[in-house]
């Protein structure tokens, strides 16, 4: 196995990267100085030795706490839940909200064999009274699976939070009616508010 | 600077992967066990350490020459000239070709201020006669800049070889008239053949 198979094999297990892409990226960097390969082996390695869930949140972070809930201007009382720590990245680009968030770490899919156990469900179920949760934000993804789990949720919340609602469904911003999907539209006017 | 940013950075330097997509791969490589991060990053540093240009056809390789050269089986009459190392996996694909090649290492593009010297031409002609070369095939890419190196090329090498040939122009094999442009149908038209 050649160094140039080695890492077009590896590239090609990333997702969305096939082997004619991986065989591209191993040519480009192989005409770049090689100190640019070389920084990004050591990120790749920094990265698996320094990140690690958020003990409270599970969000990924180098320190015990994450940096949003080590940060005492964030509202404790609202709590966000998302599938994967990546969906907090997207949620803190909208600048909109100022409370902290949970990662369940996936979503309930039974085809998949993923259960509530799986999640990091009894993790929030833990944080509503020591923190002093008043409303839980549920902001899993607005896919069949998504709702299921936003559903499970709120069943498992009834009761031990004052609100629990979920994030709301609609045409994107942007967007245009033309080219949006039939349920999308029917969710838009089902969900449809006073002007 | 913290590892996700840091690896999410170095990712969007490489070519097509723009920062959200490199953010998702960063983000996949910590659902992964750390063993495939690490994998990746030494892949990256072997092939910094490791490969080189073959001393002959400057190819890309681990051992002085590389496999293409260092086989007796390929005939050393026939050289196929390409500007880059890629374009050897491509025309190797075919299965078509029995000879060597040489990597001129670019094309000759005045506005990027590559001239004939920051090509291996030098090692190109200093290969005929050592070599027994008796046709070279001018495989620069069908591009205004690939052609111009070409025909610089058919000027260096008239007279030094015995034959000067430049790979065919046409349709693609699968493509379908409908979709090709107009500059290709119009030479694959001027190329056409009896059949």
């Amino acid at each position: 196995m050649s160094a140039i198979d080695d890492l077009t094999g590896e590239l090609a297990r990333l997702p969305g990267i096939g082997r004619k892409t991986a065989l591209r990226l191993t040519y480009h960097l192989l005409r770049q100085p090689a100190e640019q390969s070389r920084r990004l082996a050591d990120a790749l390695v920094a990265l698996t030795e320094r990140v690690h869930p958020c003990t409270r949140c599970h969000n990924l972070t180098e320190a015990p706490l994450c940096a949003i809930c080590a940060d005492p201007r964030r509202d404790g009382a609202l709590v966000c839940v998302v599938e994967q720590p990546s969906d907090i990245a997207s949620i803190e680009r909208s600048g909109e909200f100022r409370g902290r968030y949970h990662v369940l770490g996936g979503r309930l899919s039974p085809l998949d064999g993923v259960g509530p156990d799986d999640l990091t469900i009894d993790g929030l179920l833990s944080r509503l009274s020591p923190e002093g949760v008043q409303e839980v934000i549920l902001a899993t993804n607005p896919s069949l699976e998504g709702d299921a789990t936003a559903l499970y949720l709120q069943r498992q919340l009834a009761g031990r939070v004052g609100r629990v609602t979920r994030i709301a469904r609609g045409l994107p911003v942007g967007g245009d009616l033309e080219y949006a999907d039939g349920v999308t539209i029917a969710q838009a006017l089902t969900a449809r508010r006073e002007m």
